[in-house]
């Protein structure tokens, strides 16, 4: 609950205690961001070809620093921390992108893939190299007519016993791969992605280490590669498509780690159900997924600073006579930009918990069982699709909110929001994410029906009872202690304080639960009904994705609050406060003809959760400055001319 | 009311539907866009410098066709015909639209200032060359530190009587003149807007013709001129900004309709007050804003056509074994997109009755009188305002549903997103617009208030009666009858039928009503409060624009279900009335928290119509394709390669 006068923020211990474990991480890699300030304007003032090849070259002298490598074990010339390889990459994020996406590219994807999918002889033959840059690479999974679907890739990769080679194939056009970042210029290795066969039977989708170019940059024989040409944005990444026209590499080049061919052709694995072997090894990649939310985050809290600060300095209208007002003193102008400080360092609190779990999970000795690791990857997914939608939403309207200004080049918003933009789609589109999410509460996570689509999900579901569904849910647990917690019993939702944490938790639960449960509902009753389960999933799509949206910002709001109550007494706190308050509120507002619906919420509270917004935002507009400076984006990357 | 089946649509009566009156214009300018299909391209592949020529020599040539002066007098080479000159420039807007901002700069801003503020002598002086281009010229009113306060612009014109010229000066950073198009590298001659001095005393803000290049294009003395630099978009156009150093011109420079000076220094003008005056100046160029309105709608018919074409070509999982899904198949796909397409639709209609407004009250044979003329501009702000954001959300939502294919430049959202992003801004900054609306609604346009600033308006509504302020709103008249025409008396809103047209105006205009009485109460407590108008402003501001924007999207279900009903039975009445409907739902599902909070709506009622607005979308589904082709987007202009 916030206090009722604006608190004093400290900003150095609030940057701080945003910072958290990895401060020193993220300084120095302000510290980098700073010495390549200059990129940003290479970046609108370079040719296509230059700026990419500058861009490498900051890739490869980063690299140098060891900068991009702390995930890599230190072996291999790593810094052995996971947590601390997703701090550094979130923080990258205030600075160029496409330096940060050829980054991702690089080490996230190529090196990731190298190092979670490969073995000992894959990690002795690349890591080394990769660390270093030395050996630039890239992720070749996604094709032209199969995006999300990967399980569906029409690449193949069929075994020769004669040779003990695998000759890689693109058997048409929509099998092409596309996108893939540093094919069309740098890389001259790729992880393949392509359907295994051997002696005419298919073993699914396995990973391939295939070289695509020589040693002089020379693209190999058989291999074709076009340019993407021109997008929207990262425009310093050189993406493009690759063809194969009957590749070969030696058998030793499939990675491994889950799956393997012996010389003599047969197939080995220890997984035995092929999707779950297939999911196992998507699921080791969690770690892209993770970095992209960060770094949707991250962006946005350039673009906030920025337009705080512009908004501080440009007035407008107001009294006859006197000096016009300053626009952040119009109650529109807070209400545009405070809801999206406060849920910046909503998802900020989120992002961190998400990445302590990705460090635990990967740097743990024994094995972690498959249930948790289903739940990170659901947890990455919605954070992701939470955290870049937030970012296209947050940059846009800080844009807007700067008008003429904010549409010039020189004031930062053009590359952060094109840039950015692809972030809704690469790691996983949004939507799809959220699917991801919504099978994960609707099946439990349960391991033997993690691996299904979306139809054998609707046909699990349909199979099982609707409480049951719900009962095994977290959020059940959680809703049930709502009654001993909140006044007014049954009536909490009408009787406690709008500015209670727990009763915003309460309202954010018991949506997820309610809506759950809907779903559930629904596709037991297409099913009964004999629909086919196509129809009945396209039918409840926007509900199932409705119900994933609503368990992530949850799981925001808990993380929001457990940070807030554990922070110590004091400006800080208070300020916390209001953003927590404004964050939980902006959502219930946004959702109100929800719970109205569901008799969850009255017409008078619902309007007094609008005056309470109001009342937020003004509290928030004396320490609006100290909000956004706490975010630690150095002066540079905020290189906005009109701040001048 | 929609039928229950899918209706059949005849594409080529649909297109005549939509082209209306200026079929002949729009196709001849659908031909000129298709002659010039390259410059798409040229738009990615060139470099800002080379692509800026390139726009210049395109406008050059589309003057000398005729295809850029329709809306000027015949005897001066134009077309005398405003309404063609809004159709041909709101279809331009499928193109390149640097092009289109370029020629709206050189024709509708600087052209129009000329013809409108301007008397005989101006006319006789610029016209001609200006229609044909030879004289390109560029409008310079926004100043960086005053945009949207055009009365408070810094800009200063001393009338020095001893040489009988007017001294123009730019007296500190914050006056320069700014984003102005044309001014970077192609005006030779700038309408510039200053405050006029005569002896010490400030007569407000005229408009003056100033050269500002020579005949070779060398900046003139005293002015001095800065490139804006790369922008998000629109970068085919030359933005700058520019300083005056005492610059001199004559007396006959001052473009003097509404007011003049006299050789020895008399200011002389028809209209006493100066408030009135400036606001009468200023109305004359409502054209600009109808033409930005038309074309945000237009560019949302170029990103609907390629992402519904994209989505009926890409299939994307599905039932095992057999092809996958076509993703216009997935019900939220459908969800992402129909509405989007019946609200284009429902744009489209609201525009043209705008345009037919412009074109009457800018054609008439006598004088207008002054609250028509507000009205007009008013609805000019409305409707631009909901244009804009709708070309903005559009867009994106359309680069969204392609995936990675629709981050690809060549696939166009590119160029779409990037171009309108300032539509939102220019031509009046989105939310100042419908403050507008607003302060005309709540003072009734009154020709001796319409003048007023929020503050003026503030204390105006304050000391009115509530119910004065709502009886003498047009939408007041509206809703008296609403009784009459649906079955249940004061139940109407809970016993209509959903899909009944009158039930949905009914409920629009309810919330019009009601938001408005709603503002004026406010405004009256907090000055009876005897706060500070400018506080309460500030407080109320969100509910003012929450006003506007209700109006605004009651005229355009007003003016689509008029023409929904004007079409003659068959199968394209059946279309239109499904996306009237699906207009309609969608806008009061979006906000029924407000009817809900406002006991307007149930909950059950409201999840009966979000179950409608499913329905609707399958039924548009068979009909989608044809939907968008009647759009009459060329192919060349949605050159997608994605499509290919």
């Amino acid at each position: 609950m916030a206090d009722s006068a604006a608190p004093v923020v400290d900003v150095p211990a609030l940057t701080a205690l945003l910072d958290g474990t990895y401060v020193e991480v993220r300084n120095l890699t302000r510290k980098r961001l700073v010495e390549y300030a200059g990129v940003l304007e290479d970046a609108r003032e370079m040719s296509r070809e230059k700026f990419r090849e500058r861009v490498k070259q900051i890739v490869v002298e980063l690299a140098g620093t060891g900068q991009t490598g702390l995930g890599f074990p230190v072996g291999y010339g790593g810094g052995g921390d996971i947590g601390a390889s997703v701090a550094a990459f979130e923080t990258m994020a205030l600075g160029d992108l496409s330096v940060l996406v050829k980054v991702g590219v690089q080490f996230g994807l190529f090196g990731g893939a190298i190092l979670q999918l490969g073995t000992q002889r894959h990690h002795d033959a690349y890591l080394s190299d990769l660390v270093s840059a030395k050996l630039m690479g890239c992720f070749a999974m996604t094709e032209t007519g199969h995006g999300s679907n990967v399980q569906a890739l029409g690449t193949v990769a069929r075994y020769d016993v004669e040779t003990r080679e695998f000759v890689i194939t693109t058997p048409d056009d929509a099998s092409r791969k596309d996108y893939i970042g540093n094919a069309a210029a740098h890389a001259s290795t790729a992880v393949v992605f392509a359907q295994l066969e051997i002696g005419g039977a298919s073993e699914g989708v396995h990973a391939f280490v295939v070289p695509i170019r020589d040693g002089r940059g020379r693209v190999r024989s058989g291999v074709r590669i076009e340019d993407d040409g021109p997008k929207i944005g990262l425009n310093g990444v050189d993406n493009g498509r690759i063809w194969f026209d009957d590749v070969r590499i030696p058998r030793e080049n499939l990675l491994n780690r889950y799956a393997d061919v012996t010389e003599t052709g047969v197939y080995v694995s220890d997984i035995d159900n092929p999707d779950r072997r297939f999911f196992t090894m998507l699921g080791t990649l969690v770690q892209g997924r993770v970095c992209v939310g960060g770094a949707g985050i991250n962006a946005s809290k350039v673009a906030l600073s920025i337009a705080v600060k512009y908004a501080l300095g440009r007035r407008q209208f107001g009294n006859p006579g006197g000096e016009e007002e300053l626009i952040l003193d119009y109650g529109l102008h807070q209400r545009r930009l405070f809801p999206l400080i406060a849920r910046t360092y909503a998802l900020h609190f989120a992002q961190e918990v998400l990445a302590g779990q990705l460090h635990a999970v990967f740097s743990a000795a024994d094995e972690v069982d498959e249930r948790t690791r289903r739940a990170l990857e659901s947890r990455a997914a919605g954070t992701k699709a939470l955290g870049t939608w937030h970012a296209s939403t947050t940059i846009q309207e800080c844009r807007e909110a700067c008008g003429g200004a904010g549409y010039l080049s020189a004031n930062r918003f053009d590359a952060l929001r094109a840039d950015t933009d692809v972030f809704t789609t690469f790691e996983g589109d949004n939507h799809i994410l959220l699917q991801l999410v919504a099978k994960g509460l609707l099946t439990d996570y349960s391991s033997s029906f993690g691996e299904l689509d979306q139809l054998g999900m609707v046909r699990f579901v349909a199979g099982i009872a609707v409480d049951t569904v719900v009962e095994r849910t977290a959020v059940h647990k959680l809703l049930e202690r709502v009654k001993d917690i909140l006044p007014g019993g049954d009536d909490w939702a009408q009787e406690a304080e709008i500015v209670d944490s727990e009763y915003q938790l309460a309202m954010f639960r018991w949506r997820e639960e309610h809506m759950l449960s809907g779903v559930a509902r629904r596709l037991k009753s297409g099913i009964d009904a004999k629909l086919d389960p196509a129809e009945v999933f396209s039918k409840c799509q926007d509900h199932v994705i409705g119900a994933a949206r609503a368990h992530v910002e949850r799981l925001v709001l808990e993380a929001f609050v457990d940070k807030v109550r554990a922070t110590p007494e004091g400006g800080n706190k208070s300020a916390l406060y209001i953003l927590c308050d404004l964050y939980a509120l902006s959502v219930i507002e946004a959702d109100r003809g929800w719970w109205m619906e569901h008799g969850r919420l009255s017409s008078s509270r619902s309007k007094a959760i609008s005056r309470e917004i109001g009342d937020l935002c003004r509290k928030l507009r004396p320490i609006a400055e100290g909000l956004v400076d706490a975010f630690g984006v150095p002066a540079e990357m905020q290189a906005a001319e009109m701040l001048a």
